[in-house]
């Protein structure tokens, strides 16, 4: 395959209509694996199309909670040297001179999400363990519908690999005022929000009130996104399809109003009781 | 939330048309963690809609090569007691009485799917590692255009979980003749397809020329799918949307045609070169 940007190739293939076959160039998303490293220790592997590593290993080790804040994090690079086959699918993040990431936290943490050697595996216990490392989200002001749908609509003009290849999720992040703070695709919807996440914390202060307003997201709603969105200190979520059970009560149990089949002038509000959507009439719906 | 089924929920969402909310009763889709455990040892967690855990932790355990036939396979149920909070999420799979299910070999297969403790991180390594366990499938007949178009209708009218919800892909496997042989949901595309290899382990004897022909999937085609295909001896796989560019490359090394954007009468074929597509006219497309 010919490269053609570094996520994504050309590729020659056959295009039916009907039953007749047509040999063109398509253009496919690139899929890699990453694997991400603390210190040298090989602590994750994950599909993902490639840009934006940093970002990427940052977000994820922050969501697990391996980093806590960016002051926990010295130099990140690939491994190894430019030419060799690897090179680039091998990310490791080093501590800052003086900070140490515990090994410990990160054992701890792969327990809870990856394997866990208890037997209490339910949704329930998953949340508990969550809510541990997480404060719900205090109430804050309302959202406007109208900015729901320009942030969803932003996004979309925005994935340009998708319009390339059809085949890459996205997610973005809007500030109060709903201005676009970041919007990265990848093959895998968690590695977006992860880049989104990652940038964020190398940018402004999350916790410090300078964090942002709305995730959106290109793809349904699961567990895993709310979670990446409540670790971010993120208050709205907006998915452009569905949210599945897990992802509702895990938002409603974090305060984070979750909205799903954003499109167009449509969506559904699954969680709202906190920060209900405020409607064009400077009414606020009942929930 | 009310239960509907043993794959969704009833809850009440806010549904907006533009700024207007109306309170209505929503269907979401189950997402529960399971936890799979060998000889009551666990080995990988995932995320998924309940139902078919069984036929999940075969398909799953099998794709890993944790398990090489069925007759490996003795009692496999959930722990705990109804009841209990976390029962129906843990599933513990037992060798048959006189069998073993090799602890070396679940470890080797964890340090190629899950973490890889070697540098050597990059899509050529994975696509070797499979073929190392996994011979390229054989020239088989010829696919017709109009079986391949049927096959995803049919899927697409087996979705009653996505029907009701929205939220939740499908896989389903299709005999040489064009029949349906499985179908199954879960939020997880990769879970859906470990469900169907996993009924196709209890009911067909895969490696002695039982197997399936298609494999559709209602999702995009990633690395993970077509490996998934590959171990369960499926020649042709059809996803709804794009292929990655790391599916394409391990369709081709394993001689898998792989087919994407099969919506009505048109589909993308990537790699056809095995078994190549037959119009209607009986006449084979160029690749």
């Amino acid at each position: 395959m010919r490269t053609d940007s570094e996520a994504s190739v050309i590729h020659r293939v056959t295009r039916y209509d009907g039953a007749i076959g047509k040999a063109v160039d398509d253009v496919l998303v690139k899929e890699e694996p990453l694997e991400i490293r603390v210190a040298g220790e090989p602590v994750a592997a994950t599909m993902r199309t490639p840009g934006a590593d940093r970002a990427l290993a940052l977000g994820f080790l922050y969501a697990e909670g391996m980093i806590r804040e960016i002051g926990d994090v010295g130099r990140a690079g690939h491994c190894g040297r430019p030419g060799m086959p690897e090179y680039g699918n091998v990310i490791d993040v080093l501590p800052r001179p003086g900070a140490l990431l515990d090994p410990e936290r990160i054992r701890a943490s792969r327990r809870g999400t990856l394997i866990s050697s208890a037997c209490g595996v339910c949704g329930r216990e998953q949340i508990a363990d969550l809510m541990q490392r997480c404060q719900p989200l205090a109430d804050g002001r309302s959202v406007r519908a109208a900015r729901i749908f320009a942030a969803q609509d932003q996004m979309r003009q925005s994935q340009r690999v998708f319009a390339q290849t059809g085949g890459v999720h996205a997610a973005a992040a809007f500030s109060e005022q709903g201005d676009m703070v970041a919007c990265y695709e990848d093959i895998g919807r968690h590695n977006a929000v992860d880049k989104v996440v990652g940038y964020m914390l190398e940018t402004r202060n999350i916790t410090e009130g300078e964090g942002v307003q709305m995730l959106t997201v290109s793809s349904r709603a699961s567990f895993e996104i709310v979670q990446k969105a409540a670790v971010a200190r993120i208050p709205v979520v907006i998915a452009v399809s569905a949210a599945s059970s897990l992802a509702v009560d895990l938002a409603r149990a974090l305060g984070i109003t979750l909205i799903g089949f954003a499109r167009k002038d449509r969506m559904v509000v699954y969680t709202g009781e906190v920060r209900a959507v405020q409607s064009a009439k400077g009414l606020t719906a009942d929930h």
